[in-house]
């Protein structure tokens, strides 16, 4: 049982142990495309300026082309020796078209280099997660414009505080997803700048033109601090931020489709492709996906701490602890997208119970606030003192085991002569909800006229 | 030496338990005048909607700017027992205007009312960080204009790499402080909708305005899902988030002040304000304010991590869990307050040591790259090779124990006969830093017209 | 509403920012109790080694004394210009001794003395929490033996998967609260070594005797390495991890007892002093005390993780960010021996629900795995071959709209022929936690045999 | 530069996103051998306790024996579809022997199993963890016998304090690791507790033996409650928090090999294994191992408090939010061993510069404490006078540009009369160092001998 896996290499001695932990090609691998990208639009620009010959740079794009190609029919053999994607893609660049090969790297370095990459790489993935949350949004919505008159039971402290809507619930979401949405728009337009030809650190004396590299990357401009261009890593902490206060979201989510599970809430049923099942108990329904979404989110706040910690206290300007940004990176905001696509699938399929929630709304005086809120209006008492002759009626109700709404006029009067037998209008879980029609209240009408505010916005 | 400061209280039982666990007062009073201010805009609107008469709107006005002047004179007597601020200043108010008091709470509940305290509170304070950080902003550029031809090492893996300047190092941190400036922008236009109206979580039915009030208090509308309006902390965390990448920058700085203060280094030395001495070794001074700065970014982090972790997997709405929001926030965005203000100090302060500089960037044949670009440039010889060639002549120096300016030529085309006398207009640091003109990179010239750029932005 | 609060005193300047980030008495006044008894060791040990005369000896002792009276009186007044306890006291202690205080600080140095006093106020703090975290076991013991036979749902996924006792979930908590009380006695013991001596960094060239001042201070022997004795902070890192991993199992316990606690589940009911109520709907009964508890153990996790941030990557010996370890620790051990008590006063105030347990238990086919146990052991079916056939059954039950117990035996017989009556013996819950008299299963007996070695253990 | 990798497949639908969040194949395969061995022990057990015949258990064992050859002959074809080990496993047995494989799972089920199987590989790993901080404690020893007499300055906050010996500095990480080391030792006693045959949750009616399949797997005795057994990942959490303990401490010696490797410092040089060079800049000597060291630092703090968020706020029994906490442990634990490796290969080949240290320790009036003590010592005078004394023939020496002991005895009266010529007894490094002979403290004898006693200690 022993488990010399990855101890045992290390009694090879030294060189086993600083490839293992220098080594970073088992990862940036992933950058492919962009190393490729990037060297495209840097030689094309070195031949621009003179700095390469024509010739050079058709045969370095051409060769790029054929490496790209080979990585991606499986034909690459990636060498640890190299270290690096940079390295494996050069080397192999050197192999096709010899000498020119040796040019390309002419006013640059591996520094700006992964600087752009890795930039590239998050720019993409916030590109791809901005459409996912648009189809998680999209999914919402439709439900709630389902359930826009479903009536449940609106928690404080899960405890039933008032009855709200099924769609008013799910657009609370939409409204969360927006301001995520948002967030990963602002990022990408902080992001958006191009290192490239910041070189080492010093930027170069040769005549580059930097902004035409950042034109044909789809950067907005070129970065304006060379030193910060190679330092910097706010790119990835900012959308990992934004995953995180995302994930914060989508786990709430989740947390509420496994309480509403349980047999006890019975509100909802997943689907059998998001639940598993028990040879032996069919009614049982383990919400499989709901929680691992909500335990993904933990790991991706995790993610997002460790990078912060790696990027703490590091002096300028690259730190090979900085290394250390693409395997949280790419964990956090793979497992990001992953959820998205796993929580877009539950609501699209989840099976909602309208009766169970309906019931569950209206026990328990949930419409107390109500009567209340009509002694203020049609009686003229103070919010306080309302809350207090509310108080006196719900007693008289628990005791004699009925709902508000069957309390005896009689009896209510008895406590305040104010009443009257209008509040009766006020004291189901239907009237309540159809009687929150202040702005973002629950009501139906409100329900679907913010859904088809969201509708138009997102052209679903 | 025993400890039972706060272990012998709750032998006393549970009421002592419940209300140190419980009652937020302690820290929340914080936000009196958010409170304050909250209510005197909602009872305008119940006013104007007819909920309030005009009377009872103004008697409740004039008692709230009683209690707030009796708070901010020291003569407001908190009690734990009232829990909470807004209970505090509700049950004054109605010591002082008696029943129309009990009027105030129609058609809000605590739920709103703490979520527009306190966004009230985190925006007011985003607005004061904003301003602090164009305070470091300038700083950072005074001391960048005042050294744009100082010349230092750039380093890498804290070794020197390449001479820079210190005007350059200075404007890297411009750069990374205008991105987190721009963040606190865009988080203050995301969390600037106002919760107030959407009641205990599900609206109301009194005929409010929540524009009114959303106007009145300096929001730009109201939000849009009441579930989502008591719900939501995001405007916490992503402040705290845009805070801890703040704070990251400001502990790098902080790292190479300490590096650059020690004897080894002695590039700068902190002022007497900011250090502490010894009384024994006066030629100590400790740079306890940059090892506190950088200490400060853990904590900032930490307070950041510490809230997601407490909003995660909560169900909606309002769980009390939530209460724990404060003294996080408070304790980060004002220990990221201070920080800025002690670096803000620090830079201004600095006493920076050019010669030691200029002779660290010069040893260690730094100028090395600006030989081979020059192969490059000049010899038309690929970089690769370039690089194989200088590290020959680097290797003759070495052993010489001279450097690279004093290498002879006849040694230098020894080594690859394209070299010409030309090469030593490139070998000094000086040459090196002005050399680097490509935009973004080092030269005095760039340093110089991208200081002029920020101070025009910065009104400087 | 500016909030201008900590903002405003830094346009004061320098000054007021640098006594703003350094002065730390704010907060580690609390140490006053251990700073005096250290001092008083440390002047006890100098005059035996001949370093001070027993006169002096004698002074500083009274003196001490005078000034730990002074402080537990309200009589002293704390001074920020001193910055910190130490300096505080011993201020105040030449002012009342006069020259002799300016011995006292022989062969030591405020990194010794610091590192001292925080030393013994964790480990007071641990002695603490030991005798908290054993109270609790106590509480759950007594209602683990008052429930051993009361059947609830065992759940997995928060559904309900096979019954289980409610005192065997009590015990459950125990044996995690059991480690972490162990891992409090494994950190107590690691850190009981005395850093008096080690003086700034390197020990000393007076002939002091560490072993007598660890003696008197209760530790076990002198730490045995001047540099670590001064820069080590892992004795509070090691019981905040540990308080950290325990407040991970309060804050599941927390997570049940709000579940437990809504109307849908309905298995307990906090009492009166750990909810509040709510003056209009008297059913509801919010577990405030339950939500704290799980946000608190957030807030702990989040603490460890910033002493960690603040630590990491430090060179030894002291450096001034080491100052940010009290409020972090102080913060995480109050707030964990907060949650404590809470969570003590809640287990044993619980009202629990029998009737409501016992009713989810029954339902929902819970003993299929008794059936499938059942037809492996009296039939020599196969495991899985068991669990074929007992989904059939469950399938015809289903249908049906009965319970396992009230299948007919023909219909089980037309399933397997195997079966006979006796398979009714194991289909009750009552019958099936019985049975689970597997070394820590769930049966009663099993319950009460354990919980009669933990109330051997705990001296209950 | 697309980035469907991952986003490409769940366009696929809810299978492949299902697939893709549920299956732990890719990661818990690791695990396979000791998923065998806890089946091998769990079918030797049910043979004795006669629900297995000894034919059943023959061909079970063997069967497993083969499958684990399979699998560590690279033969083995891990499958998605059936999620995990412990079902690839199960169902290549079944392939081999036929229906027995279908008795296997008698009397446990996959809670108890996973616990298990996790607990073995945290258990392996702890063990090679310890012999990997044992190597390590012995390569700083044989470094601190060899500088037992080189002076380096004892830094606080980066400033020369007072000289003390490269051997005193290494001895200190010593205490360090020693402490890490017992961390570990503690933990496994506490983790050593079998879980298997807790079942799903409850036990199980079978009359299984659980000390004899505790004995078996080498753990010292089975688990005491059923529901705490499968619920508990406390093993986890507590070695991932020792792990991180460890972790700070390397990081600090990391920080410090940063600093000392920069040419201002030029205390130490990595040996080529653990640095990369340039091939143009020949004295340019990265310490990336170094670097990584301090970076993975941060990640294993990512790690466990991931891990810990993931956990907090779970009901009992199983979730499956406990799914994630392979990976997350995996990475931490892998890398901390790797760490370990590369600092302990970083120490054995560390290139020391005593004749640096010497330097840097003797500038800067490092005896000034020195000077300060021998007045206390040999005057009489009160130690906060002799450090206004010292303070002020500190500055003679350093307005004379000289250092302590060259300065004049004439100068050292005139500022106290009760200075002899005995006084430059104390004043040189390596008297300093010498007088340090307090326990603990930095003299060379005292460094011997803590040697002599680690070295007994570790058999070294």
């Amino acid at each position: 049982m022993s488990n010399r896996m990855w101890g045992g290499r290390f009694s090879e001695g030294p060189d086993a142990i600083m490839e293992e932990i220098n080594a970073s090609i088992d990862y940036d691998k992933k950058l492919y495309a962009q190393d490729i990208a990037g060297s495209k639009a840097h030689a094309a620009m070195l031949a621009k300026a003179g700095v390469l010959t024509p010739a050079d740079a058709e045969a370095i794009a051409k060769g790029l082309d054929q490496v790209k190609a080979e990585i991606e029919d499986g034909r690459f053999t990636f060498s640890r020796a190299l270290e690096d994607i940079h390295m494996n893609v050069e080397a192999r660049l050197k192999e096709i078209i010899g000498e020119p090969a040796g040019r390309l790297h002419t006013a640059r370095s591996r520094n700006d280099q992964v600087a752009t990459d890795f930039k590239l790489w998050v720019r993409d993935t916030v590109d791809q997660l901005h459409v996912q949350l648009s189809d998680l949004m999209k999914a919402l919505l439709a439900r709630a414009e389902e359930h826009a008159e479903t009536v449940m039971p609106g928690f404080t402290h899960l405890q039933s505080a008032q009855p709200v809507t099924f769609g008013h619930h799910m657009m609370a979401y939409v409204e969360m997803f927006e301001r995520d949405r948002t967030r990963l728009v602002d990022a990408r337009k902080r992001l958006n700048e191009c290192p490239l030809g910041a070189a080492a650190l010093a930027g170069t004396s040769f005549p580059i033109d930097r902004a035409m590299t950042a034109g044909a990357l789809g950067f907005d401009r070129p970065t304006a601090n060379s030193l910060d261009s190679v330092s910097d890593r706010d790119f990835a902490l900012e959308v990992m931020a934004a995953a995180a206060i995302a994930a914060v979201h989508l786990s709430r989510l989740a947390e509420e489709i496994v309480i509403w599970s349980s047999a006890q809430f019975h509100f909802v049923r997943l689907s059998d492709k998001f639940s598993t099942g028990s040879s032996i108990m069919p009614q049982k329904r383990n919400p499989d996906a709901a929680e691992l979404v909500r335990a993904k989110s933990g790991r991706i706040i995790g993610d997002l701490n460790g990078l912060m910690i790696v990027m703490k206290g590091l002096p300028l300007a690259y730190s090979k602890d900085m290394q250390e940004d693409k395997e949280q990176t790419f964990d956090c905001l793979q497992n990001f997208s992953l959820v998205i696509a796993a929580m877009t699938g539950m609501i699209r399929d989840l099976a909602v119970n309208p009766a169970a929630m309906k019931a569950a709304a209206g026990s328990g005086y949930s419409t107390a606030t109500d009567l209340a809120d009509w002694l203020v209006r049609a009686g003229g008492v103070p919010f306080r003192d309302a809350h207090h002759i509310t108080g006196r009626i719900v007693a008289i109700a628990a005791e004699k085991g009925i709902e508000l709404a069957e309390v005896p006029l009689s009896d209510m009067q008895a406590v305040d002569g104010r009443i009257t037998s209008d509040v009766y209008d006020v004291l189901t879980v239907d009237d309540s909800v159809r009687s929150r029609t202040s702005y973002g209240g629950t009501s139906p009408e409100n329900v679907r006229a913010m859904a088809k505010v969201w509708r138009d916005r997102l052209g679903a």
